[in-house]
């Protein structure tokens, strides 16, 4: 096999139902005027979507439907078939079940057979481990082309039946902060002059000694008469923390590449809200870097966050350009990022 | 970094309690005679530890404690020390949290830090899958030395009140194929002449229009409500299909190699039962292999076999040798095997 570099050739992405606004989450959890304040000026977020029907608690697409979907368009968009690719890499925080992997129920559902197949269980930084290992196993020359997925559906843990009013505001914020999506991306060593090269892929457990910033848990048997609450988040840690951390990874990435900040196109930054997305850029002095964000109307939507920007970027760049992509996974403390450069 | 062949430098291997046989369960459970017959005639295995207090329901050890222990006894043994881990892999069906992923958990512990860090949803192929994105992640010559981990606590789906006389038979063989554990081993392009070496790993997804053989479920809390079952296999389907599946293992790995299959001098055989083993290892037609085998002391302890037996390997291997190993995964049907050599 060829060994170039490694392109990204195409992205695609899965929104499940219409967009939900604060207004209506407050409606139906039955929150005040002021809550919805309170959300616009502290998070941020004005919409996501959810994968269950909030008036009746019916679930909706699972995490096979919606990344089915989007890495059937990011195939079509590379001009990729079924046949032609050579790896698939899902990372996910939300399985749809613990087996079979939903990275194998997608691939059946896109025709795709006789490869290897992976699923990384993994949050904010997921979609950055996706690029990490499917990076890696394109350099080796085995193979050329692979697909990356990345989504979540939060709403499995959702009780539409719960009074917000009477839940503790550390928890309150997950139903406003969170959304459900999944993106896809195909990466190839390809030669594809017009798609951007990746450059370098950086992760990094940065846990030591740390407690988790988040916390997501599955329920077994053993757990089923244990709390309810599946999702904490400890946003006085993640907000100290996460800022300083995209620093440290944009440094790395400008480092090994000896790029200047100047040079800097664009910007893809942590999403977590609105609010601490704002606070991030800010901080990472990279002059002529134009953002692209899409958490105000996805919501935090966890693995597809970054295949949603990549889309956007692919849409609007043309000519040459330098990008960089953060991530932050707040869990056990993740580092992540990638650099592409486009000729 | 050098790059030289990715060598298997270690394994180490945890089980959680004392082994229980069958008889302790059949006493649990409320089973008779005939049925601790029934097990000993078409399973085979004779014990299997659990990280439950079958007479409390207690859970007993997670996946990071005891992953936790084998990997720490893997890099004990290799002569590794922490900061000498330039990445660490972990495969397993049952995580203890959805975030932060229980690779993370177990490295703190393990005080690495500042790496990447990986985590597989994998069934019976898991082992081989933790190879295949490590060996990989050296052949890039970015690292040198990885921690490779698999490990499963399906206990947590243990109702320890069941009564098993009422349990349909397709349900009832659950509770005495599986088990708990963890194993771990070091792989390093380190120049050990006496290690074996990582000649060829494979997997493969072979699941194209074809049901799952196994379904593991999670539960979310819009599934709260739905069915206890948590795990459910289709036998028949696996009693077909897992025999072919494995001589296609063997046929590829040999035919990559150029090996002739009277070279082979060990062979690591899928485990699912002892019965399933014998069956499938009476057909793969390898004259000279010895036979390195666990279930019938651990049960099919999912994502930590394959260390079971190369931690076996290790012990009695002295000299030239080849050595194939072939795991099947029934989920959506994953082939894999991995080939040593030792000079």
């Amino acid at each position: 096999m060829p060994r170039g570099p490694v392109r990204l050739l195409s992205a695609g992405t899965a929104l499940p139902g219409p967009p939900i606004d604060t207004a209506a989450l407050a409606g139906r959890f039955g929150m005040d005027h002021l809550w919805q304040q309170w959300v616009d000026t502290f998070i941020g977020t004005k919409t996501r979507h959810l994968a269950v029907d909030l008036a009746t608690g019916e679930p909706g697409q699972s995490l096979a439907d919606l990344g089915y979907i989007a890495a059937a368009k990011a195939l079509e968009r590379a001009r990729i078939s079924a046949e032609d690719v050579d790896v698939v890499v899902l990372g996910t925080a939300t399985p749809d079940d613990l087996m079979p992997a939903t990275v194998n129920v997608i691939a059946d559902r896109l025709r795709i057979d006789g490869v290897p197949t992976f699923q990384l269980q993994s949050g904010c930084s997921g979609a950055v481990q996706t690029f990490d290992v499917a990076t890696s196993l394109l350099a080796t020359g085995r193979y050329r082309t692979a697909l990356v997925i990345g989504g979540d559906v939060i709403a499995k843990h959702y009780d539409v039946n719960v009074k917000l009013a009477a839940v503790p505001p550390r928890e309150l914020v997950n139903f406003v902060l969170f959304g459900d999506g999944a993106g896809a991306a195909v990466l190839s060593t390809e030669d594809r002059p017009d798609a951007p090269v990746v450059r370098a892929v950086l992760t990094r457990l940065t846990g030591l000694d740390r407690e988790p910033g988040q916390v997501l848990r599955w329920f077994g048997l053993v757990d089923r008469d244990g709390p309810v609450v599946a999702a904490q988040e400890d946003y006085k840690a993640i907000e100290e923390s996460v800022p300083q951390m995209s620093e440290e990874v944009v440094d790395e990435l400008l480092d090994d590449l000896d790029w200047q900040r100047a040079e800097v196109d664009y910007l893809l930054p942590p999403q977590l809200s609105v609010a601490m997305t704002t606070k991030i850029t800010s901080r990472l002095n990279l002059p002529s870097a134009r953002e692209i964000s899409c958490v105000e109307s996805t919501g935090n939507n966890g693995n597809a966050l970054l295949f949603f920007q990549l889309d956007q970027l692919l849409e609007i760049v043309s000519g040459p350009a330098k990008v960089l992509a953060v991530a932050i996974e707040s869990s056990k403390w993740i580092k992540s990022g990638l650099a592409l450069e486009r000729a």
